[in-house]
């Protein structure tokens, strides 16, 4: 994706921040939490990770007067509550049972799959060059360790033959991976909805008539097929535990790394994209630029669970020298073989900047902000061509299929602010990329499309609907969008909030900002902010949508909070260890967390325990019933009285 | 308003944090910015503060080629960049030509105008009584020290009069007040829309059809006479600068605070709200409990310039040691009138917790979450009686039009979580507040309603055109709403998104939520967090709902940011000191902030840097009518190779 152009490049990149020196980090996310596994049906191979995190009962006092009040006069009764299922993007490094090897890389969990399909060979692949990481052919440098085997064990597509997910389910082949997504996607649908509630939830919400309360392995087929969902998975990235991304699925994340300034140790490389799924990125871009770009992506590559993309341009144009002028199609052929070798799940291809839709943006209040449209704007006007990467479409198809590639169409022309928001530019490549999905889909080619960017709330929404006709709804891919320019250091939030709303209006994935954008690299903090952020924005779009899987966590949590089990609210937070550190500012000691109170109102001042009174009494009188005639109020009053219900009873 | 119940009470509250003890605020806000007054013209002794901010100016160099590009080959042209003005919250704080004593509180600006009216008379107070700070007649404890003087000169309406702006706009009067906000609502509408600007403003935003291109003193006058915006502004607290609050203004933003655990200095109480009108805020609620609540309010009111409100059923509870049974009529009005002395602007009133509905919350996952809700909740049930606010409400009203203290009618049955949003305890709680609405209209009282709280995305809407329907059009106040329980710890971005919403769709004050909020009180840095995020929640409305005067302030940050206009950049963003800290963690040195490039991408890769080249040999060969016809490109090729343009560029 060319919109994070911004987050990382010169030699930089995310987690570089030197005080956050680390080793990779693999402690479970939260206590009571841990990792599980579903397995397949259709399959019996698949196995679906999981987190489950286990609850702490409900104590149940007998006599209904309250929620365990903790006064000891009688054994509480217990209400069991049911461990919770999330989604688990954090890979083998959250399960105790696998030991973890950055040299040996990760199980390659698909290979078995691939191989068995029966269309695929193993070949020498493309010998790695010193330009390939940015050095001289003699050139004596420190530089960053190479992966240790599996350089010539490289597999493509038998000649004639397509690889691609999109491929099979078009074929009617339910894949291995396919089953595996419908599992994956599905864990938390153990609450089933009525009618009315169905209604309600898909309340001013007609776009998503589509949303399934089952997915099934044939739906998850049938929407890849369509090409209104994508399978990122390059056959030589057998890693990846397979996801999905599209409309009708859960709202998904992507965060982009880049490589450090200097040749650093390689779990300081590999972390970058261990922190960043473990506190939920989807996926995960690789945007590094300046050396050793080839051998951090293999590092990255043989240790991610999750999809890789890239933005190939990048490296085509190290290998000129940073001179656009000079990049060829044939470099850039060469760089994009490199990388669907390594395994690259997804690439970004600027391939709708085309040299009449340069001079829409000279009137613009920022131009281009794409760093790889600017590059391919530069080298139209330059040369006075059509961008080399609109005219050799068609062979980026062939390669890409041979290894299932996925397109991320770029939006070069994106806006840069307000100002230039939803411009004839950006329409005018949005329309071509619209073109392009329609090549790509002819090769059965899965293809998604990256939005803006820059966009005030109320034009948002244009944005989706028209991306939906003009790309046949193939899956948009959005940076925010930032619906203010006017707070540099927030823009997490400003943009959080148009990721949200664009999420709910049909996105399938979001492209995180951290709070540095536009300022300076982020470091790990920074990383973790813009990646929770961004679960906060996708998880209020899948609710929003009316997702079925979506609501239980926030009701299991609610309810948790309701009941005063601390422990509980922490661990099916986003973020425990952040939750758990605010609470313990205020009120630090263990007990607590089991108090019937917090520090907001102190234990003599606490709505939830009155509440609590309200509810038992009325429990226990039907008062449901009873108050809608305007009786039993009275007798009600009079026991509320005698018991001694103050709102001070001390804990 | 009784949302922000867990965000102060039990004797702590924002700012209480012991790390951070700190004396009054009061240092500009950014280099480069100052205050500035505008003078009014129907009332001569209105002087409307704003901050102006100055600009460098932009180097434009004389043959189109680069802006500014430094290479010293010739001396630059130079375009002026017209200093911008922004909405001033900060009072005389930020002014350094006013001395300030908390001791002698902020000067009475409005008193001459009150008094000019003719229908006030001072009178002897109701004495201050030990309960009244939580002690007992004779206990000897260490209390906050008194606000020195004019405890003896209150105001009240002459018997018969009523002194509320509302009734003045109903008479057809525009007073000072309401030319002093008709300045400050337009301060930055220079920028005058075309019609087609206009057109596209509005689209998707036809419930905003009111929204005026200029805010004249007489618009203020009739929306405040429809009940569609108030003007909190108790005769008794002179000091406050004039705001309103009504969705076709500028949406407005609300924060708390709350007195400490032990009578501390006086400097530290009033702190906490020169703290938040510094970054924004633009009314101040005082949520204290316990010890000193009298005296504490009384030095904020005396040092305030933004409007103070309250939940006076907290105080009332205080005087009868905590338990709701005890709480009466009399107690609660003598309350009232205490506050309604000091000078309070507004005040939460829960009178739409009906008896009657309070069995409707039993069913609920988090039952009822709002304090004062709870409170009356208790006592009705307790009592078996309609809830006195209720049943007392037309004298409420006769003893707020005394003294114009505006009306914020609670709501005490909001949801606590997703799971309850939108339900039958919510909105009939909303009818009710409707038809007190009309009562404290027919009174001239002005009023406003508040919201929650809790909802998903797509169930947003609704509460919006609810309110709307059911209470005349009278200005909505809304805490958030968050749209997932799932992210303690970052509450202040779940219910941001919501609030950015709510606000586009009409919501005209929106109460900030800190990153605190359900684990713990804010400290001071959390307090501006959750300011900081709102500010963005609310311009993100006011351009979304097409507010004429609100992009020029985005326009200006992104033109400074496109001509690496750096420390304009980061003076014209809501936060100056963060964007500055985040810029220079990578780039410390002074020279980086007159670079032509960033961090992010560095000398050689500026996106940014390229779109100048476009720019210029685009302006330079009227780029834009030629390419469209196809021609002129190659000879623009040409130049462009010839002129040596490289992406590589030194700087």
């Amino acid at each position: 994706m060319s919109s994070p152009d911004t987050l990382a490049g010169n030699g930089n990149g995310a987690g570089a921040d030197e005080k956050n020196k680390v080793i990779l980090t693999t402690k479970p996310i939260s206590p009571n939490s841990k990792k599980v596994y579903v397995e397949g049906k259709i399959h019996a191979d698949i196995r679906v990770p999981f987190r489950e995190i286990t609850l702490s009962p409900t104590a149940v006092s007998g006599n209904g007067n309250g929620n365990g009040n903790g006064d000891g006069s009688e054994k509480p009764e217990i209400e069991i509550n049911e461990p919770v299922l999330v989604y688990d993007t954090s890979g083998p490094y959250t399960d105790p049972e696998v030991k973890i090897d950055v040299r040996q890389g990760l199980p390659p969990l698909r290979q078995k799959w691939i191989i068995e399909r029966g269309d695929v060979e193993y070949y020498e692949g493309r010998p790695v060059q010193a330009i390939d990481n940015g050095y001289k052919d003699d050139e004596k440098a420190q530089k960053l360790e190479p992966f240790p085997g599996q350089k010539t064990r490289i597999l493509r597509a038998k000649p004639g033959a397509n690889v691609s997910q999109m491929h099979y389910a078009r074929k009617g082949i339910i894949t291995p991976e396919m089953e595996y997504i419908a599992i994956r996607e599905t864990q938390n649908r153990k609450i089933l909805l009525d009618d009315a509630e169905r209604e309600e939830r898909l309340k001013g919400n007609s776009w998503n008539a589509n949303l399934q309360e089952e997915i099934t392995p044939e739906f998850v087929r049938d929407e890849v097929a369509r090409g209104r969902a994508i399978i990122p998975n390059n056959i030589n990235h057998p890693e990846t535990e397979p996801m999905i991304i599209g409309r009708n699925f859960l709202v998904k994340i992507n965060s982009n790394i880049g490589n450090s300034a200097v040749a650093s140790s390689i779990e300081e490389e590999v972390e970058k994209m261990v922190w960043s799924s473990r506190w939920g990125a989807d996926t995960v871009m690789d945007l590094s630029t300046g050396k050793n770009i080839h051998a951090t992506r293999e590092w990255i590559l043989r240790n991610s669970p999750v999809p890789i993309g890239t933005v190939p341009i990048y490296q085509a144009l190290e290998k000129v020298n940073g001179i656009a002028e000079e990049l060829t199609w044939e470099i850039f052929r060469d760089t994009i073989i490199e990388q669907c070798e390594q395994g690259v799940d997804y690439f970004t291809i600027h391939a709708g900047v085309l040299l009449r839709y340069v001079p829409m943006t000279a009137k613009r209040m920022t131009g281009i902000v794409s760093r790889g449209g600017s590059i391919h704007a530069k080298w139209c006007l330059s040369h006075h061509k059509e961008n080399f990467l609109y005219t050799n479409f068609e062979e980026l198809c062939e390669i890409l299929k041979a290894y299932d590639v996925t397109f991320s169409l770029g939006d070069g022309l994106r806006p840069g602010s307000l100002a230039d928001a939803n411009d004839e530019a950006q329409f005018a490549e949005l329309e071509t990329l619209g073109e392009l999905t329609q090549v790509a889909w002819k090769h059965d080619v899965q293809t998604m499309i990256e939005g803006p960017g820059h966009v005030p709330m109320h034009m948002i929404k244009v944005n989706m609907d028209k991306q939906l006709k003009e790309c046949g709804e193939a899956p948009f891919y959005t940076l925010g969008p930032l619906t203010t320019d006017i707070a540099p250091g927030y823009d997490h939030i400003t943009s959080g909030i148009g990721a949200a709303m664009i999420g709910w209006y049909g996105t399938a994935m979001l492209c995180y900002v951290t709070p540095k954008e536009h300022l300076g690299l982020p470091n790990r903090d920074d990383v973790k902010e813009g990646v929770i952020t961004y679960k906060i924005a996708a998880h209020a779009a899948d609710l929003a949508k009316g997702h079925p899987g979506a609501r239980y966590r926030d009701d299991a949590l609610s309810k948790a909070r309701f009941e005063f089990r601390w422990e509980d609210q922490f661990n099916l937070s986003l973020d425990p260890e952040k939750a758990l550190s605010f609470h313990d500012e205020t009120l630090p000691a263990q007990g607590h967390k089991v108090a019937h109170f917090c520090s907001m109102c102190g234990p003599h001042f606490c709505s939830m325990k009155i509440t609590q009174d309200v509810r038992d009494y009325a429990k226990a009188k039907e008062l449901e019933e009873k108050a809608a005639l305007g009786e039993g109020m009275k007798e009600m009053s009079d026991k509320f009285n005698t018991s001694g219900g103050k709102i001070y009873s001390e804990v």
